[in-house]
């Protein structure tokens, strides 16, 4: 038997069904199923993807079974519509439209009226007594088909589509404004201007015959599944080339044949609020493109009771079983010809991430799905939306740059070009937009200042996206558009020359910057439904969710977003804070021990502080802190000025601070003096912090009831053999602490596994760590061979041209990255059955590398604060897939 | 029954035997075994190594059972010596020395003459019939007594040996030079003087009972195997701490007994040049000390027929017996007492490159080993010194600067600091040594035109010490004590100042700086018996040696080393040769693809001229090539001048040259845009190098009759799809090309695996590439995280501390590195089990790395030209063990 490419539906009874979505695309299997469960649609036919998979494996030719399969199709339609294809007395039309497995609006084509020419559209005038309305139809469908199938588009940028041209001057001679001021006559004469300019432009005689009309749309939709823009469209949303679009042969019904006709759109729910409320708009005698085009206003679809009692009543009992049946919001389109209902599509409606919590909530509640079921409605994605205030979806703003979605959220800010003026004009109340080209450690002060950042260079896990999503703070990173003038204060966007104090709106979550205020609205995150939708994922997931979190308001922020623990705090920004720089700077040009020992003391007693915050903020919950990472030369200054100001403060002659600057100089520091290098070169300094974590532990437990339990972690570990000297180091401290203050506290020392002979050796580096916490976005760039610093020349070409699928710095490599943390994971679990395993690089949030870590056999994962219930959702799911 | 801690050896019989040599040491073992052959050796006993461990892992305390033992086999030495230990009639006088299983010469003590006190010294008088010799025993023992066990040593470096200055005042208050006209009673009196000065400065009295002399002795043995002398050397030879060294006591002989005595060092044959002559020294009237020395002349030891013609006779016979019994050439020490001859010592003896390879090939010869063994007997890394230019030994040199050995050979020239230099003043005739802080690409010109390279910075991976060895040119790397100005001309070492012009000599074996000229003697590599074993090598080992050489005239040096093919041939180098760098940076600076193709254009024709070169030079040898690799920063000029010459010269303003630069600048340039991520952004530089490859492969086949199967190698390869870009468009450019000419040449493609991601997935990187070879420099940095540029800050300090065995940078790094290789070799061979595997890092030419390679299963190694005999002899050793 021949296979069988062609679906036919109509009646009570389709030849598919909503499970075969993808066979027939998404629109194919529901109009299908609709059909099944008694909802009127029109007939049709869906010709399936498999078509479309051999149409590009055999240079775009058809299986020859296919137009058979079509010519009886296209038969029981006729018989179903009770009209003919190409009657001139009955003429069926058809629409003929493109449905992919996943939902891409707007990225292929589509032709409506189908079927028409001279003859035909006799027969439409006849039928409905209206030839207005049947040349509009055939102006409309010569207008598509010309654009879509005989390709007659502008032929530059500046040139404007020939077909508005045309009816531009149409309108003009007309002296009328609107296309519906114009008469059948005028449309008549359109529909020959338009074939004339096709058979001039493309050379071709626009086709008469409605067969032959067909299969021109059919192509031209196969052929739009590899436009530039459905490929586009398809990177963005992770939708597979090899998938292929069905092709739908519907016949047409029409909602502008008066007033007893009309048309809309709908949700069963809100889908911007969730509201369980049918949601929607209609208009009366118009086509479904007059809804979308705006050009006349819609009207609420409750206001349709009074325009077509009975329809509305048919619709309102088919959306309540529409849900009921696929236990989902669904998007609906429907038209009412001539008082009689019909639908045209349904699916699964797109819906916010507060509109995602409610629905899921309120549809466990009306028992319609299970608790289980409610969580994978919700992407754990979507729920970024709920965590940071978002510009007001109804403001109207003036994009003037565009950059990375660095950290999401917005902000409102007047523009300064330094951390010392952020914090300056912080100081005096101004609510401040951090500009710089690129951030450093040492503007922390400056980003804690800002309502949030811009920078025109560096990529998403750039200093300044890592801090600013640290510190749930919007910023927008690499805006190569925004070019920044320090020197003359002044920002370029474009035609736009911003200057410092000028008010900009940032939008963290869609990487923009916005010209002036633009109004804000604030989500609230903590609303029943969000609250009662994290218990249930908490229920159910089996990993923990630590947060990295290097303050304590940091820690306060994870705890209320519900982290279990710090699974990663950073001591390095705690070394630039005020006066401790000097210390630092002191230690780092030290020439002997005891110099460096007298520098250190220093820091100690603030240290100590830090830790005794970062405790009480987080009570009894783990704490997994790093020891000092970063090269030492981040720490010095490097600009002349800088480094004269620092020799005044010093006493030091500036030449020495330049030749330690020399002197620390890398050619690469990624792969430099480093991490635990540094704590083997100067054991003093792991020596002084251990000393303030576990002091800082012991006053916890002693004055303030806190049962501590600081996991001390050695980073850039990359043989056993440094750990085991960094450890002794500790734990030696450890015994001198416990002695003086006559008590101990528990402790762990574990490692960072960053480096990829970390995770090769991982055994031998089991025999002496008690944890392991695995440091991603190191690990990435060593296992790439990649530095995100400099990765911005071709990462992004990478991606485009999908080298590579992703980009690895914010969904975990698991081919590469991830068979070394698996590699890693299983030696150390060989050697040390019970060994604490978890992640604290930027992956850590992102939701298919939580459930790869799940998958993994990982304790926990830790990410910013403000992606705690993302990494929490998230692990639900991978634990409930 | 207690365990044996003590091995008696004396008379005809011991209870230990050569092959204990892990439990009694080197010397043990072997006195032991020439006391069972038959060999006169005075009595003695072994304590073993096993004390040892036993001694350090508990505190330095002995086995319990370990005093009776010794007492026993005290009183067995008595008895063969019939002689009472402490018995002043007839005293038993005892050497104490240390005797690990490897020989570790000169780095642990060793006491004479212990049992001496004032009441045996009479006996010796009796005895010996010569009471200064008496007395100069008993002086010299309580100097190395209170020396070693007593610790009473110079207490800072500018203090002389306590000893030698109360030796010196003797002499000045005696009015005498030499300590042999000292008298009876001065040397008594010396004894006096030195118990003094123990008791005044080390608070104790010399301990008068032997027993308690040799307790001392024997903790003072087992004490100096973890000095910091000892721990230096084991370090250097690759000694594992935990071996421990065994203590040999022994009976005393005297060959300072008058005339009919004498002492004397021998070896079996010259391991100098490997002759088989007995070969040695002798003094008449002294002991061993006198002729380490050097007060008197020793003289040849075929003297000695002359002075003691039977011990002589004895003498020869033994020698002959221990070499055949030993199956290698012995090094041997001796003492006649009264014409009594006594055999003190045999072991394995120490030798040059070039006496190993005689001694193995004559032993052959004379059926006494086998070619296996012969082969096994040569160090691969002994090659090395037979290869290279050399200072002549017999030379005085004065040094005055240390820098590491980074390619072997010697060179004498006159200074110069700059590359342009050094081309003109060898252009002029000169020969000169090219001293720079570092080099880079651009002083190639500079290094060729040099005899030598000496530099100021940089390991043994830096950039000099890869091109130089890569030449087999002498180069001393990283030497820190040369101070150099390029401002004002000079080299500063310590006292001395050297302008440019003056003369020096370089010594790249031993990574020293001489002044002035020195003699250089330069070995024959082509030798017979050279060119013997590396047959019998040849037709042992199992996998290929192939060499990386980027110019015609390295591959001819590499052939004629028995090179079978090239593993690398970079291509950049070729970049930088006359006029081509102003096409490359032509193409650089090009904004359009229409613009880099032009300047490629040029480039095209010096590129396969190159490879036409190549080819000629290795026949039909497979020859691998890599595309370019290092990141196009590189052949941008960087100074001012620079800029703006190259401005003038190509009519671009300056400023955008330095745009250019600062466009492409890179924090960590090892984890930028280079390899293969170059061809991907830009593939007209891979199309335009692989049409250089096949033309001139083409052209070597039409016209040379050669037939060439370049293999193009892809570099930086992370991710297969990079692979197949980047082969996509050299087999598009392969099939142009031989459509133009009208043939074919057999090609491959492959990659390196240099990226921790390739070997992870190399299963899906060996469906692309039809061969992988190994960059181990690149993945060794990636794989620990490790820029060789930055490690020198800590990297030595790691090896000193042993947190790394070796630097990983010479010597493979098999638990981490050699896994991932592993891993590699196996996903690879396992989707193409045919995939040929090679090596191209600078671990191809080093002998354990070799070994490993081979194990692993790789088809080839390839090394710099000059270290390919060295990577044979290493691989026949992998086949062999």
């Amino acid at each position: 038997m021949a296979k069988k490419y062609v679906y036919f539906f109509g009646g009570k009874k389709a030849d598919g069904e909503a499970k075969m979505k993808n066979l027939l695309g998404g629109k194919g299997a529901n109009l299908a199923e609709m059909v099944n469960i008694g909802i009127p649609v029109p007939a049709g036919f869906t010709i399936t993807t498999d078509v479309c998979t051999h149409y590009y494996d055999n240079g775009r030719k058809y299986p020859k079974e296919l137009a058979k399969q079509v010519r009886d199709a296209l038969a029981k339609i006729e018989k179903h519509m009770a009209a003919g294809f190409g009657d001139p007395a009955n003429p069926l039309l058809v629409s003929v439209r493109s449905g992919a497995r996943a939902s891409m609006p707007g990225m292929m084509d589509t032709i409506l009226n189908l079927g028409l020419n001279d003859r035909t559209v006799q027969g439409l005038i006849n039928k409905s007594k209206n030839e207005r309305f049947a040349y509009d139809s055939y102006r409309r469908f010569v207008q598509m088909y010309g654009d879509v199938v005989l390709d007659l588009k502008p032929e530059s940028k500046t040139e404007e589509d020939p077909f508005e041209v045309i009816l531009h001057a149409k309108k003009k001679s007309r002296r009328v404004e609107f296309d519906t001021q114009l008469t059948a006559q005028d449309l008549k004469d359109l529909v020959w201007e338009f074939k004339a300019a096709i058979k001039k432009r493309k050379g071709v005689n626009f086709p008469d015959d409605p067969e032959e009309q067909m299969w021109g749309a059919i192509g031209a939709v196969f052929g739009s599944w590899n436009n530039t823009r459905a490929i586009t469209y398809r990177r963005l949303n992770k939708i597979p080339d090899e998938w292929g679009t069905a092709v739908n042969v519907q016949s047409m019904v029409y909602g502008n044949m008066g007033d007893t006709s009309g048309t809309g759109v709908a949700f069963t729910r809100n889908p911007s609020t969730g509201e369980n409320k049918f949601y929607g708009e209609f208009l009366v005698n118009a086509q479904g493109e007059d809804v979308v085009a705006g050009i006349r206003t819609p009207l609420p679809v409750s206001q349709m009771e009074k325009a077509f009692p009975a329809a509305y009543r048919q619709l309102m009992a088919i959306q309540k079983k529409l849900e009921k049946h696929y236990r989902d919001m669904q998007d609906i389109e429907f038209t009412v010809q001539e008082n009689r209902l019909f639908m045209l599509q349904c699916r699964s409606g797109k819906r916010t991430g507060a509109s995602a919590v409610k629905v899921a909530v309120d549809m466990v509640k009306e028992k319609l799905i299970t608790k289980k079921e409610a969580i994978l409605r919700v992407q754990p994605e979507q729920l970024d939306q709920l965590l940071h205030p978002m510009i007001d979806p109804s403001a109207k703003v003036t994009q003037i740059a565009k950059g990375l979605p660095a950290s999401p959220g917005a902000a409102v800010g007047r523009i300064v070009f330094s951390a010392e003026d952020a914090e300056a004009w912080a100081a005096k109340g101004e609510k401040v937009i951090l500009c710089r080209i690129e951030t450093s450690p040492e503007d922390i002060g400056g980003m804690v200042a800002a309502q949030g950042i811009l920078t025109s260079r560096g990529g998403m896990t750039s200093h300044a996206a890592v801090v600013a999503r640290g510190m749930g703070k919007c910023c927008v990173a690499g805006s190569g558009d925004a070019h920044m003038s320090y020197a003359e204060k002044i920002m370029r966007c474009g035609p736009h020359i911003l200057r410092e104090g000028d008010w900009v709106t940032l939008d963290g979550s869609a990487g923009r910057l916005l010209l002036g205020k633009a109004k804000l609205v604030d989500p609230d995150p903590n609303s029943g439904d969000f609250r009662t939708l994290m218990a249930w994922a908490d229920t159910f997931r089996k990993i923990n969710i630590r947060t990295n979190a290097d303050t304590p308001h940091d820690a306060a922020v994870a705890v209320r977003f519900g982290a279990e623990g710090i699974g990663l705090c950073r001591t390095e920004h705690m070394f630039f804070e005020g006066d401790r720089i000097d210390a630092v700077r002191e230690m780092i040009l030290a020439d002997t021990l005891a110099e460096r020992e007298k520098a250190l003391a220093k820091l100690l007693p603030y240290q100590r502080d830090d830790f005794v915050g970062i405790f009480k903020a987080m009570g009894s919950r783990p704490v997994t802190i790093r020891l000092l990472d970063p090269p030492l030369h981040e720490f010095l200054p490097h600009t002349d000025k800088e480094i004269e100001d620092l020799a005044i403060k010093t006493g030091l002659p500036a030449k020495k601070l330049r030749e330690k600057n020399e002197q620390l100089h890398e050619l690469n520091p990624m792969l430099g003096h480093r991490g635990c290098r540094l704590g083997i070169a100067f054991p003093e300094i792991n020596r002084m912090q251990a000393r303030a974590i576990l002091e800082a532990a012991c006053t916890c437990k002693k004055s303030h009831g806190i049962d501590v339990h600081p996991e001390i972690m050695i980073p850039l570990v990359g043989d056993v053999e440094e750990l085991k000297r960094c450890k002794a180091d500790v734990d030696q401290t450890a015994l001198k602490v416990f002695t003086e203050r006559g008590m101990r506290v528990a402790y762990t020392v574990g490692t960072m596994i960053e480096i990829p002979r970390a995770a090769i050796t991982a055994d031998k580096i089991a025999e002496v760590a008690e944890f392991f916490s695995f440091g991603t976005n190191d690990l990435t760039q060593m296992t790439f061979g990649l530095s995100r610093d400099d990765a911005g020349k071709f990462l992004p070409l990478y991606v485009e041209q999908k080298i590579f699928k992703e980009d690895p710095f914010q969904v975990l490599d698991q081919e590469g990255v991830g068979s070394l943390m698996k590699i890693a994971a299983e030696k150390g679990r060989k050697v040390k059955p019970k060994l604490k395993l978890g992640i604290c690089g930027e992956h850590g949030g992102e939701p298919s590398s939580v459930i790869f870590c799940a998958r993994i056999g990982l304790n926990y994962v830790s990410c910013s604060p403000y992606r705690v219930p993302i990494a929490r959702l998230a692990a639900a799911h991978a634990a409930l897939r």
